[in-house]
């Protein structure tokens, strides 16, 4: 499970070993030549690949002769004798040095160049390193290749994340020909089409989970201010008020408080955009207009806030569960049985309190196995296998009644809980209480939308009506 | 984790704000241009979405002057006229309409017609819509492409649901350049064959989870009938026989009896086919005979079964594990302890019982673990990276050892209870009792086909052999 | 769910049903010939899927007029006549007979020939059986293909496990043309490189687990022996000692710790061989050496063995969770309850045993959260769509604080036990203590491998920097 890079190292020696000895036909006939420019780790990963994958190599070099260690059976000349030995030519070299290549623009022409640079950061440059590279040797076919790829994998091949090389470029045979390259070494291609991809392509390996971003944010953050908000209430207030220490109760009670809050509140904060949009389509009367930016974001990372959510729902799950084993629980449980004997009272059965406790249980259930659901069709191979009716059908319809099943059962959790004052220690109302202020709203608004008349010219807006007459519209069009 | 149609317009807005500029060179030499047939919201979102991959557009229209709001860039002329001017057609316009195109033959001669035409029902038309556009002319290169995506991932690219192109088409050539297209517009192209496969692709986006009804209807049929057996056995029977009001157990308990019972026999459900078919088979000793259409349609949905059956079992784990917690039975408990001590009984520990009761546990928690594991390889992307040994290994192997623990499971539950009178109030059998019935006879026959004689002839069966003589075999197939 | 293969059988039977129809125009000109050698199950089966995909079918065979049951709709030649038929040639014949077929190599000359064969086990021959092929019939375009799918999907199309045909082969129209069958037929294609992947293909059917085989070995091993020492510290002891028979316990307390002990273990031991192979770099100054046999091995099980971890720590979750409503529990505590009541004790409330108990249920908690994270990052189908730099972020950072957590909640049940002498029953240790030597270890080496120096010296090694001069390090490679 551990992608540590070690292991690949390994097994390029050891793939490395168990190929080499096809490699002293290095000079069959049938045997295809690559080139590449560039002998540093990049370079001589890539080369080392090639040769195992049956490929002979030769690599471009200002100092033909003292470019430290190649893989061996590769040979190594000076750049220009490189460019004309080979159709193909693979550019390991930092975009800081390509000026140099310029200069080799005639022996490059018609050559099919593959760009493996990455940038140490985003935005570094004004264009695409490839498109950069096009625009230096304009005869050439430039096709961005392999960069996603880490070294090791360009040593090693396929392994879990390194399986896939996306390609892009402006010439067809020039893609094709890096495919049939990227698949013999034992990848499988995915072609983003023109250069003008390259970016994307560049920016890729950088990223770092970018849309999980901001959820983790809202997450960390709402998690945070309920904890201290919870803190305040439930330990410190004890304490001061009666100089009790429940300091322990933070470790579960007060994080059972807490992951049910926030998974709550983001549940619902997946589906808030959605209603907010309805309703500026429906005031603006046009669905071809684009929102404020904020809104756009916010409902581009709607698939990560919710499973976010679904994990804290996940948490608080496993830590109800381990409630009736807790050291604490068990004491009191008993200490309260002890004292009934003593005091010899006799309790009476609540079946209102049964009926309400187990409705609040089933509804949790429920809720956390449709919200798993959820979780399920979300993932990649799940959601490509469904037609985009059905996605949205379980996305949209369980989504709701996922929402309603949490806040009924929040609701039922807090029962006729808000009538009491002892709730209110310092004036401060309880957790439970701000956690539903969200999720009803949304479902008041949802059942706004809802109502048929409104429900109505939604539909016939998002079917491309337009309140206003064509001109206008075209002209709005026109006009964001 | 919504799908919200929403949200991809605001981001269309967005990208076409950003891809806007280079609209600028419309008109640049080395821009492509594509033909639209249609100006509703399909042929708009389509154009969109062309002009911001970098294409120029022209829509064809009867009223090229008064054809609504376009999107900015592109040119509306006549349709003979637009039809001349590009190599690949787009026809966004209604089955019902697509008559007016055999006037433009001749300027649609040699050129790539892409139906992304949908129907809103399946089978209104003897042909697919596709297969008829090809016939009205002949002479166009006919492809069946983008109909599975949204109106929405047309304006917008791909999202969740809408990430691949399933085209079809009987010209090779034709496909290479949709796919093209698909490509640069940013999905993944998936080529489904021949035209002839175009009626999938048009009911594709119709389907609503078709496979799943039939299991579901099985689900939601049991879990009613065995909720109201069981309402009446434990609910009213004891309201009526001690005027006790339990109600509240409904929520809980009852739920927590009806999953289980539900969860095992549709489990069975999914092995049974397999037995009754390889039954069939050593009856009529060959493969090479189709099978009654209930059997098929059975066999074509045992994964759906097995999924829905896991479901149930999930809840009937949760709704297990909370059974701690509950009100109803920590009053109970301490009352049973409290009454012990008034009554100064002290009960003895039962060995036999707390081995019965552990290894109730044990079963079922292995036997969960088992479903769940089925579970898992039976995600798309997991099953892909499999054998079809390894495959079938997990799903029959694994598979009757899941069923087998969890009947066990059952039988530690009921124990010697059958023997008990009071089980059977009103002369009715405990549902626990109900539920293995289906199982253990799926065990048994099993068994039986486990049997070497039998298992052999199975055997030689499966691999293509036939009881009677070659002629009398073909002319059995001849006659299916 | 179920992979029984008569399913499949029925669905082929139907489809023929279905589509027999179409072939009625099997000498329909626009109709492509297909010619397959060998007229068994897999000929037989091949053949009917090709008739049933609109393909026209011709057999070559010995003995053309008594080869026994063909699908119908094909006819049956000679090899020769067949062979001159037909561009594209299915050769289902057993390698055993592949040498009649160099009497063809005229009439084979130019022809796709479709290797679908498959031996009985590995490793049979020298050379793989697609290469043999090529080798008789050098003036033919090999391709190996469809021979990953079952005899079963090869009748009836996609299913499950055989949704996709790998195949390989030196001639790309060759190959091109295979593919377009393939389609046509229903699969998705993956094309495995040259004629030199066949080996591999050959072998996938006949894998089954290979690479799970040392991760369950190790399990089980573990498994067993930590069985076998509790149950003689837990039970016999016991019964020995005191002549107390709590043999009971097996099923659930002494298999729930035997549980997290295996998945503690397993789990370190997935990060283990990582360690080493970073001090085996440092201290040969290079990444450019072969790792012995043993480690290579381990690593490349790595995601394997965290997996069945994974499996056990759920396990390990089920038992520790139902552990309230077992027999036993409830009647020690009750008992337990009952004594203090009869014997008038008043326990006091321990806040450091509330700390310590809330903190470790905590801990393990969040461990198998994070837990459960790495297990679905690493479906292939999430691990497709991540960065490697995202990947290796999840699998290595967050496994790293997986092993944490579970390490820590493993010291916090342990907590002073190891002080006391009855713990170590017949002068053993208590079992938690010895699970806890291999992930502690490990802990220390990485916590070593971080300290600035170390880790700066171990990333230049990584970056390709070798601390010998180049020839030296050449040389190396040369003699790996």
């Amino acid at each position: 499970m551990s992608a540590d890079r070690q292991g690949d190292v390994s097994k390029e020696a050891k793939q490395e070993s168990v190929l080499l000895r096809p490699l002293g036909t290095a000079a069959a006939p049938g045997q295809e030549l690559v080139c590449v420019f560039g002998t540093g780790d990049m370079g001589r990963s890539l080369g080392l690949r090639l040769l195992q994958s049956g490929y002979a190599v030769v690599y471009g070099s200002r100092r033909p002769h003292s470019c430290g260690p190649l893989p061996q059976g590769a040979q190594a000349t000076g750049h220009e004798e490189a460019a004309r030995s080979a159709a193909l030519v693979f550019i390991c070299v930092h975009r800081e040095h390509y000026d140099f290549l310029e200069t080799l623009a005639p022996q490059l022409k018609k050559k099919v160049l593959v760009d493996v640079s990455n940038n140490l950061k985003k935005n570094l440059y004004p264009e695409a390193n490839a498109e950069y590279l096009q625009r230096l040797i304009p005869g050439a076919h430039v096709v961005k290749a392999f960069n996603t790829l880490s070294a090791w994998a360009l040593q090693n091949g396929p392994s879990d994340a390194n399986r896939q090389v996306y390609l892009c470029g402006n010439s067809d045979e020039g893609k094709q020909a890096v495919a049939e390259v990227a698949t013999k070494l034992g990848f499988t291609v995915l072609d983003k089409g023109s250069l003008s991809a390259a970016r994307e392509l560049e920016d890729f390996p950088l990223q770092l989970f970018p849309e999980w971003r901001m959820p983790l944010r809202v997450a960390v953050g709402l998690t945070a201010s309920f904890f201290f908000y919870l803190l305040i209430r439930d330990i410190i207030y004890a304490y001061v008020d009666q100089g009790k220490d429940v300091s322990f109760r933070i470790m579960v009670s007060l994080a059972n408080k807490v992951f049910p809050i926030v998974s709550l509140i983001m549940l619902s904060l997946c589906y808030v955009p959605g209603v907010i949009a309805a309703f500026l389509q429906l005031y603006r009367g046009t669905k071809y207009r684009r929102f404020p930016d904020w809104l756009d974001r916010w409902m581009l990372c709607r698939k990560q806030l919710g499973l976010v959510a679904l994990a804290f729902a996940f948490l608080h799950v496993l830590y109800t569960l381990i409630i009736p084993i807790r050291y604490y629980v068990r004491f009191r449980l008993s200490a309260s049985t002890i004292s009934q004997i003593k005091e010899n009272r006799t309790s009476v059965f609540d079946t209102t309190l049964a009926w309400r406790a187990d409705s609040y249980y089933s509804m949790g259930i429920l809720g956390f196995g449709l919200f798993l659901l959820l979780g399920i069709t979300s993932l990649p191979s799940v959601s490509n296998a469904l037609s985009w009716r059905e996605f949205s059908f379980v996305q949209s319809k369980l989504g709701y009644l996922t929402v309603f099943f949490c806040t009924f059962h929040t609701y039922l959790y807090g029962w006729d809980r808000f009538l009491q004052p002892y709730g209110y220690k310092w004036y401060t109302p309880p957790a439970y209480l701000l956690s539903l202020v969200v999720p009803s709203l949304l479902i008041v608004l949802k059942l706004l939308l809802l109502l048929p008349c409104v429900n109505r010219s939604l539909m016939r807006i998002r079917q491309g009506w337009e309140r206003n007459d064509a001109e206008d519209g075209s002209a709005r069009v026109l006009l964001t």
